[in-house]
């Protein structure tokens, strides 16, 4: 059952995270559209509502938003080529790059095309539910797709949905690799994962509180030593390299910790707080 | 004024560390004796009510617990090496590795002291709040010493307290890094650190959050991948080190964590979920 009131969309695209969104609209009573190269991954949700496009254009042109899942920008381009796109609303939540976003934008709104480029930070399962994070970028929606996820607009720039899906994995890596490394520390001295885990998540949650009063600090350009100065961090960081090192395990991500200090505090910033790293994080490293 | 009910305590070491904590007690009500080789920083203190030990062996044989807090070991083992041990309580909260917590603990223990390791993941001016966390090992206290801050006691052995201080900054540092990486990143796009400081805190915290569960992986040793499987994890890494390089930013840390997934996915892990990476990082890297 669909409710004409809800935003009509056309997913294009119906892989594994293609028909996991076609699935949460249909359920939220979207009036849904989809399209598929292989016609037959189609067959199970046309039996549950949706309508099958019979080609691109009528995908396209059936109001509301057009939603592409594909597997990479190049198969958006491949596909989109030929298509009348001007009056159409597109939302492109394959995965890229920011360049690749940006220049999607350019070509799609140089063909009278509305176009917003998006980053989906959740697996197929997960969609439909609020754990389902997806970052919007470009032009302000227009449209209603909650039924996914929780929604978030992050700007004008096309390519901020693809930079913060990638620093949010990065951060997601490091926290996982951060623990990993504690973990594997722990093991040699008896002490479980389940025992660790706990107490690597409470340091976690602290340190993330520190974020936004960091920020000021790199917003300002001005890294005073209020707590602590970067030349403290090194020498315990040390402690760290050597305590991995003679426990047996890995010390890559202690060493590459190290080398991104050291090379801060021979450029001069020693006394200053941990924060001034951002000049290392902005240039290319070694 | 100090209150008889109170564990005496005798601190060892008057350094900037030594210090606060001797404030602490003393604000707290503790019977406070200090001792310190230069003499004459303990005169503040003993202005303030407490008692200075003529000798070593006085600071140690004033009941209660000893706390030594001087530079390193070295400096403990130099200082305690003539002294008589038999019947007194040693908490040493000296920065070390585990290596010295346990060597140090069969040293003094052989010498009928009652030995206790510690470690101070705080600084001086924190000591006396909640946010002080002080991590004790060794033998379960006998001694109330909660006026420093959040006192947690992690189990017998006594390189425990090194190994979680030097686990949790690692973590610590790790947070920073993926923070300052993905704010390198979004500066490219005139986004500043603070619009992408609570973003970046809110994936910690959900990523915080996965820990238990992941241990209950590393614990089991076995890795199914329930949410997503490595090399998916993988792709998506050389999307961060490609866009790394494109936006002129560091690197290093995007093809670190893409090394380490590869070299889970070299050795046949690639379909398995991200914890199975506890194989690389307890052996030594490259
Ligand atoms: N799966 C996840 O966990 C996940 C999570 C976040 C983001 N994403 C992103 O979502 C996008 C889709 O992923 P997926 O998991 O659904 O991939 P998938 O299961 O491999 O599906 C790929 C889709 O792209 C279509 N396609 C590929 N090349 C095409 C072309 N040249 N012309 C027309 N159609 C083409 C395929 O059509 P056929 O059926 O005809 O082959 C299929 O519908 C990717 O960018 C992925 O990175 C996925
Ligand atoms: N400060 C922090 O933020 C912080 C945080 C966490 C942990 N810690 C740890 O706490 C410990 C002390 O740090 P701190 O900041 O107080 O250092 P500090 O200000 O440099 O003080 C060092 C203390 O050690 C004494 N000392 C050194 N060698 C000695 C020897 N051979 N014999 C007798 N006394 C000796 C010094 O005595 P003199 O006064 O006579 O020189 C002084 O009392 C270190 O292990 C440090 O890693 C410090």
């Amino acid at each position: 059952m669909t409710d004409d009131a809800k935003t009509p969309v056309s997913i294009i695209g119906l892989g594994l995270m293609g028909t996991a969104l076609a699935r949460a609209f249909l359920t939220a009573g979207h009036p849904t559209t989809v399209w598929n190269r292989t016609a037959a991954k189609a067959d199970a949700l046309v039996a549950d509502g949706a309508r099958l496009a019979p080609t691109i254009g009528d995908a396209l042109g059936s109001g509301g938003v057009t939603i592409l899942c594909l597997t990479d920008y190049p198969a958006v381009r491949e596909l989109l080529g030929g298509a009348e796109l001007a009056g159409t609303t597109l939302l492109n939540l394959t995965s890229g790059d920011s360049a690749q976003a940006r220049e999607t934008a350019t070509w799609a709104e140089k063909q009278g095309a509305r176009y917003l480029d998006g980053a989906i930070m959740a697996v197929p399962s997960a969609i439909g539910t609020d754990e389902a994070v997806i970052l919007l970028s470009g032009p302000r929606p227009d449209f209603e797709i909650g039924a996914l996820g929780t929604i978030s607009h992050l700007g004008e720039d096309p390519g901020l949905a693809s930079l913060y899906d990638v620093a949010g994995l990065a951060m997601m890596w490091s926290i996982l690799n951060a623990w990993l490394q504690g973990t594997a520390m722990l093991k040699t001295a008896g002490i479980d994962a389940a025992t660790y885990a706990p107490f690597a998540q409470q340091i976690a949650v602290g340190v993330a509180g520190w974020l936004p009063g960091y920020a000021e600090q790199v917003d300002a350009g001005a890294f005073p030593a209020e707590v602590s100065a970067l030349e403290t961090d090194a020498r315990a960081m040390a402690h760290l390299v050597e305590e991995s090192e003679a426990l047996g395990v890995n010390a890559e991500l202690p060493k590459l910790l190290k080398a991104m200090a050291d090379r801060a505090i021979a450029a001069g910033h020693g006394g200053e707080q941990y924060p001034v790293l951002i000049e290392e994080f902005s240039r290319p490293g070694q």
